[in-house]
């Protein structure tokens, strides 16, 4: 497919936030709609604190209590603006609208390093952004129900955001997901995903970046590239393309989990070449598509997260840029709990094992135009055991 | 209170599995009521693999997929046996009992470290144990709802199944914890704890004990020390007596999160001296009523997680033995997800800030025998400001 081309414009909605459109079609006038509601001023910045006995940043917006709580669709934020109802965007149609999040858990200029304190109580006010992202207008779309040029649209704007917000102060990791499903707490039903600029690396890709740093020094190589040689050298892919390949991780914590990676190693979105993003939609849509066919054809929508792993903006960006897809169904109508062992100690008991989610992954794939089901044979071996 | 003496019997389950009575008369023949259920043979051990990107061992548990789900109270497998109805427990009633878990997620001999391999691929497969801890025959009580001499004796079945556990080959932490709720996940209402024995430290663990020992190093201080010297100076107290002080943290994750320390720190509840012993059922039981008021008292029950940590296997055994107590409910009806920032990158957006749920725990308290809220004075400072 040819790279879709994204057109820009940005807008202030009432309360100062920024929204952004991404358009397919040059000159649209989307300054033409400006916001007249009247908006109460924006919150004050949330704060940080470092829980000293964990290592890791808790961030605390109390004023989010008060943000929206599964409002229908005649009150939808992420709907287009009509005469009579004004939603978060102004316009009476879009295609990818970006904006700052009214009710954001990170926001406001970025303390400086020397007021953060020391342990046991060290805390930093303020710092980061929290974006959302609309993917369409269509209120009862999902993102697998979207085209390829839509994907690649919405990838654009990925990237865009992935160097605006790297390009703030402070910013130290820029975090693209997507929630979806009521099971998981979405509370907004229209397809859109959020942007976090943590003033802090989160903490799973500060283990990743220890972890990475250790195995550098062990064995001077890439862990994300080991990682990916083994994958394929395994029976662990649910598919791939000439630019991506997906598998199942060989500890994977959720029932069903998928991990997303070009190829060729990159850092961030802004570092993929044309060839990459031309391949992307067709092996996302796959995947995506692939999830919600685990349970059936007439199931509900699968509730998944997609986390996407970014290089953080200090050297050596040796992260690999990557999605990491999984779901909390375990069954039709059985959903995965973090409880005492998840939540309470960290530790992951998945009911399922890989090799037979990588399975059940490839079963229910199907031929498309950008990716296919990868050709190795399922594994003979028993699932407890790994290649 | 004078404490519980605990007068334990072992018998075999009819596929092998221990089950111990702990009763606080002596006398009781708990070998007359023996197993006679046809069961089907033990399950094969799992297995538990390392997550080379961040470090962390996970564990895959295939069986248990088919375990219980949802029983009601005429095929609770937690209730006293009947003449006609036949569960995990054979006696006709009992005080608190603890077997086996029929679908456990760790098993089995531990496998030699020279097994376990190299990464990306690090695995061992067996090792541990599961155990399910029944606190009464009543399967509809609460924790909550018990009163202070049973909590006594299941103080002492902790203590004993802590001090059994760690004989075992292999093991490197027992876990004691408690998930209370359906939005939780827990399939089973009778009132139960669960007791895991890892082959490996839990995610949580091992950082707790990479925290401490650079602590220790830069400050030739315990870090657990130092936290709850600043929460007794500081005010997020929730309550304390004379051994036991519960607060909730700096950096609290959760909606509602209080930690109980005993004030002299010991690493394993078998470490407990007499008094702290004594003066623990009151301290605990106040701390899990005053979590059960936070919703109104017409409430449906709260749901919960205690987790308890406790200094692993080897030296130098300076983890502080306490629990950490939270809820998932942030209001009446709305529970808070994990989704993309907690699941996805381990970031924690904590919408209620930590002085308030400190303020909501101390206002829902009540002069307990036990212990007493504190008397300092809720915080003047803004939510923002920590001490």
């Amino acid at each position: 497919m040819p790279l879709t081309a994204a057109h820009k414009s940005v807008i202030r909605l009432a309360d100062g936030r920024e929204l952004i459109y991404f358009d397919s079609k040059e000159g649209q006038d989307r300054g033409a709609y400006p916001d007249t509601r009247p908006l109460d001023p924006r919150p004050a910045p949330g704060e940080s604190r470092f829980d000293p006995l964990l290592g890791e940043w808790v961030t605390v917006a109390g004023h989010r209590q008060v943000r929206p709580y599964h409002p229908g669709p005649d009150v939808c934020p992420l709907c287009p603006s009509t005469a009579t109802r004004h939603s978060e965007i102004p316009a009476p149609d879009y295609e990818v609208a970006v904006f700052e999040n009214r009710f954001p858990s990170l926001s406001g200029p970025p303390e400086p390093e020397e007021l953060i304190g020391p342990l046991p109580r060290r805390l930093r006010r303020g710092g980061g952004r929290c974006e959302v992202i609309a993917f369409t207008s269509d209120h009862d779309a999902t993102f697998a129900s979207l085209g390829e040029d839509r994907v690649g649209l919405i990838l654009a704007a990925w990237t865009d955001r992935t160097a605006s917000l790297f390009a703030l102060p402070g910013v130290e990791q820029v975090y693209v997901f997507e929630n979806a499903g009521a099971e998981i707490g979405v509370t907004l039903s229209h397809p859109h995903g959020q942007i976090y600029a943590f003033p802090y690396l989160a903490p799973k890709m500060a283990r990743v970046v220890e972890r990475l740093a250790a195995h550098l020094e062990h064995t001077s190589r890439n862990l994300y590239d080991d990682v990916l040689a083994a994958e394929l050298a395994g029976g662990r892919i649910v598919l791939e393309n000439a630019e991506w390949v997906a598998f199942v991780p060989f500890a994977a914590r959720w029932p069903y989990e998928a991990h997303l990676y070009p190829r060729r190693r990159v850092p961030d979105f802004t570092a993929l070449d044309d060839a990459q993003r031309a391949a992307f939609p067709g092996a996302y849509l796959d995947l995506l598509r692939r999830f919600q066919r685990l349970f059936g054809a007439d199931a509900p929508p699968v509730p998944y997260i997609a986390a996407w792993y970014q290089a953080p903006a200090g050297p050596p960006r040796d992260v690999a840029l990557h999605t990491e897809v999984f779901t909390v169904r375990r069954a039709p109508g059985r959903l995965k709990y973090l409880a005492g062992t998840e939540s309470g100690m960290g530790a992951f008991m998945n009911d399922i094992a890989p090799e037979q989610a990588a399975a059940r992954l490839r079963a229910v794939g199907e031929l498309t135009a950008g990716s296919r089901t990868a050709p190795r044979p399922a594994r003979s071996a028993p699932p407890g055991l790994p290649d």
